[in-house]
Order: C-alpha cells, then structure tokens, then sequence
C-alpha cells in the first residue's frame, strides 16, 4: 500500500470544452468509489481539481513522492482506462503542445510551509 | 496567530512575461524572510508556485479558512507593497478579463483525501 501523504506537490493543466462543463462537473460529484480506490492504491494523495469555466482551464494538484510512477500506476488499472474513456467527449487540448485529454505538467518554484 | 495548516485548497492564475522567467523565479529562490513571515501570519498556508515557462502561467495553490480575508490581511503588510513594487514588471494579464499581476480564482470541483 503506498502512503498516499508522502511527497511532493504536483500539478498540471488539462482543458474541458467549455459547453461541456457542466456535465463534466456534474460527472466529477459521483466519480465511481473503484476509481476513488485506484488513485489511492495508485499513490495519488491529496488529489483536487480546480476550474476555469470561461476558458475550461482544469488545474490538478496531487501529493506523490514519484509522480511518474504514480501515473504509470493508474494507467494499468482497468477502471482507469474506462473512467478516461468516459472523460474523452468532454476535452479539448490545452494548446498546440499536447492532444486532448493529455496533461501538461508545471515545474515548482516557490514553496512556504 | 493565525493556524495556516487549516482550511481549504484555493487555487489562482496569474501570468509572468516569458521572456522575464529567468529573473522572475531567480527572485523566488530569495523571497525576503519578512514576506515569507508576513504570509505566515496572514494565514498562507502550505503555499506553492508553480510555472509553465512556454505560456509564462503561473498557478498558486494555497491553503486558507478564508483566503478573502488572507488576501485583505496581506494587501494590509507594507512588505507586501514594496514586494509587489518589485514584481510589477514581470506580470502580464492572465488574460482580458483582468489586469497583470492580478489573480484569477479557480474553483474547486474535486478532492480525493
């Protein structure tokens, strides 16, 4: 079992097409208790979603000691794969650099305690 | 005192001019002990910065009670003018909906404990 408390702060951008988003909000208030479960076996620790309505900017936060592996971990899970492929519809790509659906990481710079 | 451990995650955007990134997180590495106290006491707690250097995007991640009234308590500390002084010209717009070196808040539509 990891300790999903253990680590560092990441986060990266994802976009969601802006007439989708209450749908995809709505979907976000009943994520299936299995796929809850697989991000905290995967070491997804402290995990939340933010928002942008008027752009569809989504901002994710996630405590990981290797958020690598912990992403490599939840892409071999099964429920993730239909989680995603019930997520697909909903995004857009954040810009040119990435396909739909795909994250785009940010590098920390400043931390306070 | 105020308990910066307490609360919830709040997330902002903010912009930084790319061609000043270099200079503008080599700032961040020496942020002065009396701003880091002065975000203490106003409640800015476990506060991270994170950068995407091809868009100059910046996303705050800062956990408050009331992250209205951490900003009214900052706005009041004059380390926090002359600190602002100094970023001035570093900040773009996040975009038309508001002036550089302003915040756009996100919302929170997702949290896995």
């Amino acid at each position: 079992m990891t300790d999903t408390t253990a680590g560092e702060q990441h986060c990266f951008l994802m976009r969601v097409r802006p007439e989708r988003i209450d749908d995809y909000v709505r979907d976000h208030e009943h994520v299936w208790p299995e796929m809850q479960d697989a991000l905290r076996r995967a070491g997804w620790g402290d995990y939340s979603l933010f928002l942008d309505r008027p752009t569809g900017l989504v901002v994710g936060v996630v405590t990981s000691d290797d958020f690598g592996a912990a992403q490599r971990r939840m892409d071999a899970e099964d429920i993730n794969t239909r989680w995603q492929e019930s997520m697909a519809g909903y995004f857009l790509p954040v810009d040119d650099r990435v396909a739909p659906g795909d994250i785009v990481e940010l590098e920390q710079y400043f931390h306070l305690a």
